[in-house]
């Protein structure tokens, strides 16, 4: 008999941790498993606002893949996805073309700039390890530069939305903002941190109670929210928005919008039915279309039956259904019986720099200051436990609880 | 009756030195002694390449200045050097106005771009801490921004001019690339380092053997040389060189001028007799044309009876002018007599990245490898011992002999 061939698309939370039970629960002679990833390396898409500011190391972030695969058991290609081909079975990548017997796609998110003139020129985006790097040396650069022509747009750095990222990008920032004025001899005051949001209120959907404790920790070390402001228009040294009906422009050689993801678009090229990009799956987290086919992380839809709207993609929620697809894929394979996902949300913390964080957990207990904080950095811990057990938490985690 | 009051322009090598000693020679109740400087601190310049490929931090390369100042005896002016009123006996600062009985001048170097196009605009020169921390910078930025456009021209740096200052750097630069490349993800093979000079070989005026050393010792890290070929061009992509008549073109973002200095211009601008824009000073140091006037430096021109040249502008010989400078002031308040200054080259040693040299000390020996890396870095340590005793040097020191 044919070892069948699982091929998993994508080394972000849900691709890695799928691949990583995977290899746990099949023996080398049940199948053989592929994954590809763009890059030799996973990261930890949920830091990259901190590799962004530059107070962690991408390093840190990233983890190489071979050290928490066992290359014995599972084939890595490290190439982009170019097309997938589900009625054939097939993936085309940029050098090679992959069969499968059972595909995983997780492929993860991009920035949605909503038609905003100007974003993908001159906006930064909080994508990847290569774009937070580029954020961070773009800050050192124009910190630099500074000296130079003395052009106090080099010092307003405007963060576009004031979600989940951009809340904790701009903590993190304003942590930062003294370690940079002093390593380029700048005061502290000519520097601005601005925070356009198009709600009423920051970080919507969150306890008033949580948005007011940010704000207040964000604008004591010096952020400026402007909240009820549409981004109209990115240029490339100044930003435009509108508020209150008028129309107002910030000088900047610095825009980075964290306001929008959607998911990866090679999804909805390759011809899979969608809703907003997504591919709704059923609950054993099957495309509906496709019984080899399994969605995991932002490409899949999942409704929230309360409410009526979709989950929003979290590496939480990834994680979780990590474990669904693969046993699913081993149930497949095994023909045992499939198994339905179950969202259990954990709660949602969010850091407001290294030494701040607030948030929600076991349902409805809230977290403020270093409680939350270390809440925050033990579960990030957990999850590389879980992914690559002690020694890669001991190794890539984060133990600095106490400045 | 009145103390005199003498005024120091520039905390470079001879102005800093210059002030240590008045203020070793001189008690509290015989003189006023200020030190006007631009920034702070006082820096290295013979460090800035290092500086400038982010081998050596700026605040190694730098010293507060009044950590080396007696306060009480020194009044430290921070302001900026407008212009020199020698037949008033008065020096225009930005915000203030300062009267001397005694000036020295020692306002340092410029760039000198001999009107080639472009080069003001485009390139950079390694001037200073901020012109130095700003080509650090730009260095990472581009290697950063590379995985965004995959532009070569961010990868192929060219240092015109193979002088002293152009061959340390590229030798700085040559150990500096493969820790670029690991940091950003690159392969080294990508990267250029390209060293334009206008004379049929590198170092021109040392000797041969030196130069094949050096030259064995870059070219074995990567570093390409393009020697008899004249820099005619740099646009903000690009740079223009003439070679055999015929012109060539590299694309670069990166350009870094190390091809010509000048005295600061502020000497010819306040109505000195110049000679290549310096004043030809007489043999005790003072201007011909103001018995109050010391100049220290790169302001000075003495001529080398030996070959009619000038002496070139180095730390070593500002450093030893600014023993007679500070001699000759005291001698002129107490009625001493004046001291003539003499030349004693004590070698030069050019760096080739920080585990490497070569050079000639003790009149004619010729040093290579970390013999000369030693002796380098030993004598940049004794000038921190002269500048600020032992604290000094152990804080700033160079003591990494031995990797």
């Amino acid at each position: 008999m044919k070892k069948p061939n699982i091929v998993v698309l994508g080394a972000g939370y849900g691709g890695i941790m799928t691949t990583v039970k995977l290899q746990k629960s099949l023996g080398v002679n049940e199948a053989n498993i592929s994954l590809v990833n763009k890059n030799d390396y996973h990261y930890q898409t949920t830091w990259l606002h901190e590799v962004s500011a530059g107070t962690v190391h991408q390093d840190q972030a990233r983890i190489a893949i071979k050290d928490v695969i066992n290359q014995h058991k599972v084939n890595f290609v490290q190439d982009t996805v170019v097309e997938i081909k589900p009625g054939e079975n097939k993936v085309k990548l940029q050098n090679s073309e992959l069969e499968y017997d059972y595909l995983v796609i997780g492929l993860g998110f991009e920035s949605a700039t909503f038609g905003i003139p100007g974003l993908e020129e001159n906006a930064f985006m909080i994508n990847d390890i290569n774009s937070s790097r580029l954020i961070r040396e773009h800050l050192d650069y124009n910190f630099a530069e500074f000296h130079k022509d003395n052009n106090p747009s080099r010092l307003n750095i405007v963060v576009g939305g004031g979600g989940f990222t951009g809340i904790e990008f701009v903590g993190e920032l304003a942590n930062r903002i003294p370690e940079l004025c002093k390593e380029y001899d700048i005061d502290k005051s000519q520097v601005r941190i601005i925070n356009i949001e198009g709600a009423p209120t920051v970080l919507p959907g969150f306890d008033p109670e949580l948005v007011e404790y940010a704000m207040n920790s964000l604008e004591a070390r010096g952020v400026e929210f402007v909240t009820g402001a549409l981004l109209k228009e990115s240029k490339p040294e100044s930003v435009v928005y509108e508020k209150d009906g008028k129309l107002n422009e910030i000088p900047t050689l610095t825009t980075i919008w964290a306001a929008g993801v959607k998911a990866n678009t090679i999804v909805e090229k390759s011809g899979f039915e969608t809703n907003r990009g997504k591919i709704q799956v059923r609950p054993d987290l099957r495309s509906p279309e496709y019984d080899n086919v399994f969605v995991v992380g932002d490409c899949a839809l999942i409704m929230n039956e309360e409410n009526g709207r979709p989950y929003p993609p979290t590496a939480q929620i990834a994680i979780q259904q990590s474990g669904i697809v693969a046993h699913n894929v081993v149930a497949l394979i095994k023909g045992h019986e499939l198994e339905a996902f179950e969202y259990k949300p954990l709660g949602t913390l969010a850091s407001l720099g290294h030494n701040d964080a607030m948030g929600v957990v076991f349902g409805d207990k809230k977290l403020f200051g270093w409680k939350a904080t270390f809440m925050k950095k033990m579960s990030d811990n957990r999850y590389l436990l879980k992914l690559g057990g002690v020694g890669l938490m001991l190794k890539k985690g984060k133990f600095n609880f106490f400045y």
